[in-house]
C-alpha cells in the first residue's frame, strides 16, 4: 500500500544531511540486530520497515507477519547488514512500526469488542489521520480488523453537512449519483428523517451522525418500515468511544466509524537493538 | 517552519485526483466559513492552516495566535473564498490543527507542571513523531512551552546505546567532538559513572537514560562532586509520566524528554462550519 | 481534478530549461491573445489551461464552460500578460485542451449515441489512458457525459482474469467484499454462469467481457431469472467500437466502457494566436 | 531516454495507494506471465515496461527489440516474480507499449509510405504530445523511423508566426543565432518570399507552414535560384495526412512533421496473460 | 531559464526546518533592505533572486538588469516585506547572485579579450558545472556574452574520445546524422586528419580538442584547402586559459570553450542590508 | 551525507531526456572504465560517483577513499558495465568529484596552514555554497579537514547583522537560548565590547566579524580579563585570506571560517577513459 518511494521521504524527513552521529563515531563495519516489540498487541508496519532496510542493503527478516499478535519480548525484525544504514533507518522504521502496531493494536481491540456483541458490524476508520501519514495509518486500520474507509476525497462520494449548507440532500444525492456507477455515494444525516430522505433518494450508504443509540435504533427500524434497510449501508459516527461502543454495536447498523482510531493514537513500543 | 511546498504534499495525500463529492455536488459559489475550537487548550498550526487556505485564494484570517490559549466554542480560523476550494483544504487543515493543537496542549501542560515545582527544568520533545508529521511536532512541542530537541540526524550529535555497542563512550565523544565547534554532543549513558565519564570526555549534554529519581540523584551529585555538574546540560529520559513527572522534574536536572509529547498525541478537536 | 502542482509538471516537461526561443527574440513586453477552436466539438481542459496561465501571472478569461460544446472558429479563452509567459504556457495549454477536448468530444457522441437507442445504458471510460494523463483523461470523459470508471488501482476493487488464475472467482469476490464496506466490488466474466455465480458471491457490479450481444442478453435472462438483476450493476467491455455500439447498448446492461475514448483520441484542433 | 524515476511517476499516478484488488484477493505466489502483440506492428516501449518490473524484482525478458516488427500473436516480454508486483504493474506496462508501439506503427507506415516516392525527404513528429508523455512520444517516432524533432523548448530555437506578431523575421533570427553556435534555428514562413528573406538572414532550417504543394514547389525554386536551397533544411507542416502525404514528398522538401503522429495515436493492442 | 520551482529547492536546501535563528529572535514587523554589489563586474542572477523574494511575498525591486555592469557600492535589488521572509531567501539569493554573477563577470572579461583580438570568435561554456546550478551557470554564460553551448546530454550530439573507443568516427557521425535533422552534431578530434574527416563525413561542429595554437592552424589550413572550413563551426577547447586566449582566438576558429567558466568561479561579492 | 535520492537529481539535470549521442551512436555493449586523477591534491566524492553508478548496475570499486591524497595519474576508481551507463553517468560524476576534491584540497592546505601555527584553531566553512550543491559541499570541507559549521539555517542559531538592525543583542541571544538547550548559539560582533557583552548574556560562540588582528587580539584579552573566555567559542569571520591567515591563526580563537573554501572554488581535475 505504500511505495518505497513514499517511504523514503521519511528518511529524508529524519536525516536531509544524513545521520552526522554515525558518520562521526562509527566505523564502517557490518552488524546484526533485532527489533523487539516491549508490549503484547497487533503487530503492523513490518513489510515497509523491511522495505526501507533492504533499500539500504540491510537484510531484513520478519519473524512475524503483518496483523499477527505479538508478546513483549519477542523478536519482530531481524537485521544485518552496514551498522551506518541500520542506524540511518532505525527512527524512521521504529516510528512506522510503533505507529502502525498502535493503530492496528487498538483496532483489533475495538474489532473484537464489536464481534463480541454483534456479528454484523464492524469497526471503521477516518480520514482523520496524522499528516502524511494517510496510506499507514489506513494500512494499520485493515491490519487491525477494521474497514479503512474512504482513503481519500478522490475515492469515494461524501456528502457532509458543509455540503448540505449549499445543496439540498436529495439534489446532492443524485448529482453525485450522476457521476459514476463506481463510486459508492454516502450521504451524512443527523435525523432518522433525513436517513429515509437518503435511502430513497438513492444514497449507497448513510451516516448517522452524532446521533445516540435510541435516534439510530428509531432510524433503523424507520428504514426496515420502509423497506429501504437493506438498499443501504449504515454508518455510525461521532460520540463512540470504548465504553459506548457495544451500546451503538448493538442497534442494527453496519459499521462504527471512530476517528480515534487514527487522530489518538497510544504509540506501540518497539526498539532495535545492535548485537555485540 | 512548514513551507508551503511540504503542505501541499498533504493536500496531494487527502486528494490525489480532486475532490470528487464537492466538485459533484457543489456549484461554483463563494462562502463564508469559520473553523471552531471545541475543547479548551492551547492552540497549534493556525499559521500552516492559513498558509493553505491562501494558497487556493481563500481568505483566511488568524483570531487568536499560534501558541495562545482558547475556550471550546471559539473561533480560530475565518474563512471566505470559494467553496469548493475551502471543502478541499478542510480536513487537511482540521487535521494540522488538531494534531498540532494536541501536542502544544499537552506539551503546555507538562510544562506548567515541571514549573510548578523546578525553575530551571524544562520539557523536551524527541524523534518519535509521526512519520511525515516531523516539522509539525517539532513546532508544536515549542508552541506548547517545551524544547524541540534535535529536529533530525542531521542537526545535532546525539551518541546512544546502539553507537556504544560498536565504540566506547570516551572514543566516540572524542570523534564526534572533532567534527564541529558548532555541534552540539550529547551522549546517552546509564550509570552515574558513565555520567562522570561523558562529562569529563567533553560531552555537552548527559542524557540519563531509564534512571530512576534515586539513581538521578546520585549522578547529578557525582557530577557536582567533580565539579562536571555547571560544564554539561543533564536530560532524563525513559519511563517518565504525568505522574512520575514531577519527581523527576525536581532531580536536578535540565530537561526531561518525553516521546509520548509527540508520539502518543489526543487530538485536539475543532470543527469548520461553512456559513448558510 | 488536477492541481497546479501536476500542471507544472507539464511545464517542466516542455521547458526544463525554459523556452530558449521567446527568451532569445521576444522582447520583455505585455500583449493580447486568444486561443480559439478550430472544429466544432465538446471542449474541455479550459480550467487546467487557466490555472496555468494565471500561475505565470498572465490573466486568463474563459469565454465557454468546460463541457459546453463550441463551433470552429469560437474564441475560447482569453489571455493578457507577459508575452513571454503566454508563449512559454502555450504549448502544453493546447495540448491539455487538444487532448482533453479530443476525449470529450468523442465521449459526448458516444453518449448520445446510446441515449439514442437507450434511457438507462451509459458509456464510461477505462485506465487505458495515456502515461502521465491519467487525471486529465479522466476528467474529459466526464465532461463528455461519460462515467469516468476507476481512477486508479487504488480506488475501486476489479477482478479480473489473471486474479482468477490465481484464485476461484467466489474466494475472489468473499476476499474484496471483507476489505471495506466503501469499496464497489467489480467481476470480471466470460458466461453467462460466471456473471451468475458473481452476483450471487456479492459482487456489485459485473463485468460482461468480450461477449456479443446475444451472449449478453442471455446472462442478463439469466440474472433476472435468478432474482439478481436488481443486485447488481452490469458493464459490458470488449470489442465494442462505434458502430456496433446501438447494438450492445440495447442489451439490458448499464454501463459500456471503451478503452478506445483515452486510447485511441482524436486530437480537437485549437490554436492561440497573439494579437498584434 | 526515460528514466526509472519517471517511469514511477506513472506507478504512483495508477496505484497512490497501492492496488487495493490484488492485496485483497490474491496470495503471495510467484508466477509466470506473458504480454503478447494482439496486432501486427512495430514494437516499442518495451525497454521502458521492462524496467518497471525489474525495479519491482519481476524478471521481464524482452522477445523482440523496440523498432522491430511484430505479428499478432506473438509473445513479446517473459515476466516471472511475485504476482501482485506483477499485477501492479501491469496496466501502466500495457499503457506504454500500446501507446508507443501504437506511435510506432503509424510513423513507420508514414515513413515507408514516404520512402517509395523519396530518397532524401523524412518524416518528423512535433511537440504535439500527450501531457506527461513526451519522452516517451519522442521515442516512439524514433523506434518507428521517423525524426523526432525539438523534445522541449529548452533545446532547439524555432521561430513561429506568433513570435514575429512581435518581433521582425530578420531581427528574430539574428538574434536568435547570437545566444549559440550550438543551437539550430528553425524559422516559420507562410510564402515563397518569407523562406528567401529567412534563408538570407540565416536560419537553419525553414518551416513551411500551412502551403500547399504548388507553393511549397514555388518555395524551393526560389531557394534554388538564389542558390539558398544548400543552405537550409526544409521541412513542411500543416494539413498533411496519409493521403495528401506522396504529394508533399515530391516536393523537393527534407521533412515532413505531423502533429497527428502524437497526437491522435491508434492504440496498439497487447496483453498481458498470467500462465496458470 | 530557471522556474519557480527549482528556484524553491534551493530555499528548501538552506531551511528544510525553517530560519531557526529569525523565528525566534526577529518579530513579525515589516522591513526594507537592499542588495548591494561590493565590487565591480556584471550582474547575473537578480531576476531569480526577485522570483524568490516575490514567491514569499517581499516586494523586489530590480536597480539594474542582468547582464549590466555594476560599480563595487551599487544597489541592485530593494526589497521591501516581512523581516523573516527576507532573511529566510537572503543566503540563498546571495549565493545565487553571487555565483552568476562571479561566471558572467569573468565570461564577459574573456569575451572582452576574445573581441579585442578577433571579429568572430567566441567564448563558450561547458556541461563542466556546479551539480545542481546547471541552468544558473548556463544563463550567466549567457549573460556575460558567452555562448552557453549544450544544456545538457539530452539537447545536442557531442562525439567524443570515449564513443570512438568504441565506435568508428565516420560510423558515429552516420548515426548521429540519422537521428535528426534538428539536432547539431558535434564530434571531438585531436589531430588534423580527423578534422578533415569529420567534415567529410557530416559533423556540424569540430570539436579541436587538447591541439595547441600550431596544430588548429593547420587543422583550419586542411579544411581549407579540402574546401571543408564553410561547412562546419570550428571549437577549441582543453588548455586554454586567461593567458594563452589570444593565440588560441587568433588560430580562425569559431568558439573556445572553457570548463573554467563555471567549473573554477570566483564569486563576486553582494550584502543584504536590512534598513534600520 | 547524501542520498541517493539527491545524486539522481544531478543526472536529471544533465539528462532530462537521456542521453542522446550514447544512444544514437554506442552499441549495447559492456566495457571497462577507470576515472583518474590529473593532479596532486586531496580526493572527494568518491563515495557519490560510486553510489551513482552502482545504482545504473555499473560496478564500482573505490581505489582510493575519500578524504585520502593522490598524485596525478592515480586511478581513484575503476568501473565495469553498461558503456551507455557508464556515459549516461560520466559527467555528472566527474564534476561531483571535480567540485569536492577541489574544496577538499584547499580545504586541507588551508587546514595544514593553520595548524603549522596554531595547536588549537581550525578552519571553517560557511553556507555560501552553490546553490544545490550544499550537502556536497558541506561534506567536502569535513574530508579536508575543515570544520563544516552550520548545514542550513535550520540546524544552528546565528544572530546577524541583520538580526541585530531588528532587536537588540543580549534580546536576541535570550530569545536564541529560550528556543532549546539542544541548539548552539552564536552571535556575531565588530567590537570587543559587544564580544563581551554577547559572552555574558549566554552565546556559545562569538562570530568576530571583520575585524583585524590586533582589534580581534583585544577582544580575546577582553574576555580572558573578564573571565568569560572559557565559556565561548571564538570564531573570526571576514577579509581572510591565504596570506593573512597565519596572522589571524595565532590571535587565539578557535576556529576561522572562509566562505571562499565553496564559494570561490578551483575544480580538481579528474578523467574517465573508457578502456579499449
Amino acid at each position: 500500500m505504500v511505495s518505497i518511494h513514499n517511504l523514503l521521504h521519511y528518511i529524508e524527513e529524519d536525516a536531509p544531511f544524513g545521520d552526522v552521529t554515525s558518520e562521526a563515531v562509527i566505523p564502517e563495519v557490518s552488524c546484526s540486530a533485532v527489533i523487539r516489540a516491549e508490549q503484547d498487541g497487533t503487530i503492523a508496519g513490518l513489510e515497509e520497515a523491511a522495505e526501507l532496510f533492504e533499500y539500504f542493503h540491510v537484510t531484513a527478516t520478519c519473524r512475524v507477519r503483518d496483523g499477527e499478535k505479538v508478546r513483549a519480548g519477542d523478536v519482530i525484525l531481524a537485521l544485518s547488514g552496514n551498522a551506518r544504514k541500520i542506524l540511518l533507518v532505525e527512527r524512521t522504521a521504529l516510528n512506522i512500526i510503533g505507529r502502525m502496531s498502535g493503530i492496528a493494536t487498538q483496532t483489533r481491540k475495538m474489532a473484537d469488542l464489536v464481534a463480541s456483541v454483534s456479528q454484523s458490524c464492524r469497526i471503521a476508520g477516518t480520514r482523520k489521520t496524522a499528516p502524511g501519514s494517510r496510506a499507514l495509518d489506513k494500512k494499520a486500520v485493515l491490519l487491525g480488523g477494521g474497514d479503512p474507509h474512504r482513503t481519500s476525497l478522490s475515492d469515494g462520494i461524501l456528502i457532509k453537512d458543509n455540503h448540505l449548507v449549499l445543496v439540498p440532500l436529495e439534489t446532492a444525492i443524485r448529482k453525485a449519483r450522476a457521476v459514476s456507477a463506481y463510486r459508492i455515494v454516502e450521504a451524512e444525516v443527523e435525523t432518522p428523517e433525513d436517513a429515509q430522505k437518503a435511502a430513497t433518494a438513492g444514497a449507497d450508504i448513510i451516516l448517522l451522525d452524532n446521533m445516540n443509540p435510541a435516534q439510530i435504533r428509531t432510524a433503523v427500524e424507520l428504514l426496515k418500515t420502509s423497506n429501504l434497510r437493506n438498499r443501504v449501508i449504515l454508518e455510525v459516527s461521532g460520540g463512540v468511544d470504548e465504553n459506548s461502543l457495544p451500546s451503538y454495536a448493538t442497534c442494527g447498523v453496519d459499521t462504527i466509524s471512530m476517528g480515534a482510531l487514527t487522530h489518538t493514537v497510544k504509540n506501540f513500543s518497539v526498539t532495535l537493538e545492535i548485537q555485540p
